[in-house]
């Protein structure tokens, strides 16, 4: 029989995705910006707006001349003008007066401030009376205010939301550079895992983690290149995921990562030229017999067999390697976990991190986390599942009532 | 000066989108489906396992024969056969009897548990002593543990994960039928927006809506389609929105929304054959002048033209729209709000919903909501802004320290 794996804390084991390169980068159009990684910091050459612009719908005018007034004592303001949409103002306003303006139009010189149509009254074609003062400033925006000229607005690494899509337009970008996409390389392996499309006979089970991890990859913006199912069969094994390694940027191969009479993985990994092996076990539950290796500058995960394993562990420490060769910078990329009270207690070893399926009850901030026991190999405590709650290598179990924090699942 | 319009309550304009149909369905390979919509109901035509399945490395054994077992009083057990992954086996288990077998092995007849092969040594090449019971089902998943035959498991509108997608593969699964992805049309109107390749003049700004609208229509599931600008111009507004209407499932117009000189969306509106006016206005604030009316079974949006305030607005309302026409039940599918606590008070009006937008600041259960104050026109405030926090029309300001809801954005 042979030895059993060393394993290696989590935390050591999440440090090691920093000895891998990151992706190359790639110029896209900005129309394909939003859920990609900024490769560039990105300095305001303009300001924005680069024009004293109305926000409301009313009138230019100074904010002195409506001081003290009211629907009592309303100030009686001179209308000449008309501010057209999408021109430059040639006038000024003097005191009491103003220039009909919409919103997103130009205010002109010595304009400070727009009063709203809503709080005025037309009293013929040119007067108004205004019954609430305006503040300097108010209802307009200034040259600068938005964003600043020569200020870096957006950061390598960064991953672009719609909102700083849209920055990138309000700047007149079309273009921008980011991070390639890695490509993600899915294996499977065991003499009992079939096809998708085959009926398999008792004893063999269709190959369900192709499918999960493929997901997974997708929702953690890499890109899945499914590589079939290798017998337990070392050449063949050997032979897959050096083809598997030529093709993609990182390579998930699930099943045959356990000390048992299969483990081909570990044996195949030597084999490969350049390849050293990282790391074979990781102290967390579910998902210990873990094995990550690197060739060149991919990674090499032998992930467990049993789904909710291959899952967690996708989430626990796949998903952290993924974002780092993806570009993004941890500092600028948070995922919030969602504060929940504990329904039940739960048990874990000290020395180990623990992963609970939960499901989130309740409403608001009266979220209680549901553990969903079960055995990690049922996919249906990942069905009923809204995410993870984790359980520090120093806690030995949490009680019912414990505040946890909730990590949830992507839908 | 036209008639101001009569605003209508948040839930009351959230409620009309039961009055749209749902999307067409549509057949998709099954490696598609992660993040659509199922269109049927899936009921297990098998059960899952269909077979006994080892779920460690170690031995098949009775339960009983482990009883009382432990480091000082080992059980000597017999094991003269091994359990080939993927086959059936041919032979029995008898009390005192185990044979080796892999993790996703079937176990023999009259086998009811599995012993880790770590809590066992080798005593010669038949026989094994094993120190710690098992109990009957440990380490074994039995027939229809996972899934039971016959259940429903999967339930027409719901949004499908990785875990739902690997499910389906355990059915074999290779199609499955979708709702269609419903094409949002973005049009924005205004003199003063010129394309994103322009360099603006004084007094003009680069069209920033199309590109936040249309990242936030693709990180709801729909599908953007870029309409272009159209000027201040009743004839050119009819003509792009009949187009887009024809192009399209649902049409976004941002600016022109507002009471003012520009003000043709409406009018545009009443000369579209078949088309009604929803409503004009919506109790909220930012997105106050929404318009929404419905042109066959197709909704047809009028969003403010401040970048703010048209992404709130979609976030509100719109995305609630999209969701229900593309199929998803709202039962089977929960936003979740972080809860957090409010950093400083913020004031808001009775008698509307208030959506202020929040940086989450702090780690974990103990989050700070900061609010980020700004006008509706600035969008540097949605740069900084992690989510944003629901003001009840019932509550008038929320105190610092108040425990708040924060609605996340997605990255």
């Amino acid at each position: 029989m042979k030895e059993f794996f060393k394993v290696t804390d989590l935390d050591d084991a999440l440090a090691l995705r920093y000895s891998f390169n990151r992706m190359g980068k790639e110029t896209i159009p900005v129309q394909a910006a939003t859920g990609r990684v900024l490769a560039e910091d990105i300095v305001a050459d303009v300001n924005l707006p680069d024009f004293p612009r109305a926000i409301m719908d009313g009138f230019a005018i100074r904010a002195a001349s409506t001081f003290g007034a009211s629907d009592g004592n309303p100030a009686y303001i001179n209308v000449p003008r008309t501010v057209a949409m999408g021109e430059i103002p040639s006038f000024s306003i003097g005191p009491g007066e103003a220039a009909k303006i919409s919103t997103g139009g130009m205010l002109p010189k010595d304009a400070d401030s727009v009063v709203m149509v809503e709080h005025t009254d037309a009293i013929d074609e040119t007067t108004i009376e205004v019954y609430k003062s305006v503040a300097p400033g108010q209802n307009m925006v200034a040259v600068g205010e938005d964003i600043q000229k020569d200020q870096t607005v957006l950061s390598c690494g960064q991953r672009l939301r719609p909102q700083e899509t849209g920055l990138l337009a309000a700047f007149g970008r079309q273009s921008i550079l980011v991070f390639k996409q890695p490509v993600i390389g899915i294996l499977s392996t065991g003499d009992e895992i079939v096809p998708v499309d085959t009926v398999p006979s008792i004893g063999k089970i269709r190959d369900i983690n192709s499918y999960t991890l493929a997901g997974q990859v997708l929702q953690t913006g890499g890109i899945p290149l499914h590589l079939g199912i290798v017998k337990d069969d070392y050449d063949n094994l050997l032979e897959m995921c050096q083809k598997g390694l030529d093709q993609t940027d990182m390579l998930l191969v699930s099943g045959g990562s356990s000390v048992g009479v299969r483990d081909y993985t570990v044996e195949v990994l030597s084999a490969i030229p350049d390849a050293d092996l990282l790391l074979h076990g990781i102290s967390i539950s579910p998902g210990k017999p873990t094995i990550l290796a690197r060739a060149g500058n991919k990674a090499f995960w032998g992930l467990p067999g049993h789904v909710v394993s291959a899952m967690v562990v996708f989430h626990a420490v796949v998903q952290p390697f993924i974002d780092h060769v993806s570009g993004l910078e941890s500092a600028l990329h948070r995922r919030y976990a969602c504060p929940a009270r504990l329904s039940r207690s739960v048990a874990s070893s000290l020395g180990r991190v623990d992963y609970v399926r939960v499901k989130l009850v309740g409403e608001n901030d009266t979220y209680t986390a549901e553990p969903i026991l079960g055995k990690s190999g049922l996919i249906n405590t990942m069905l009923r599942a809204d995410g993870l709650v984790k359980i520090d290598k120093n806690t030995e179990g949490l009680d019912a009532g414990a505040q946890v924090n909730v990590l949830l699942f992507m839908s």
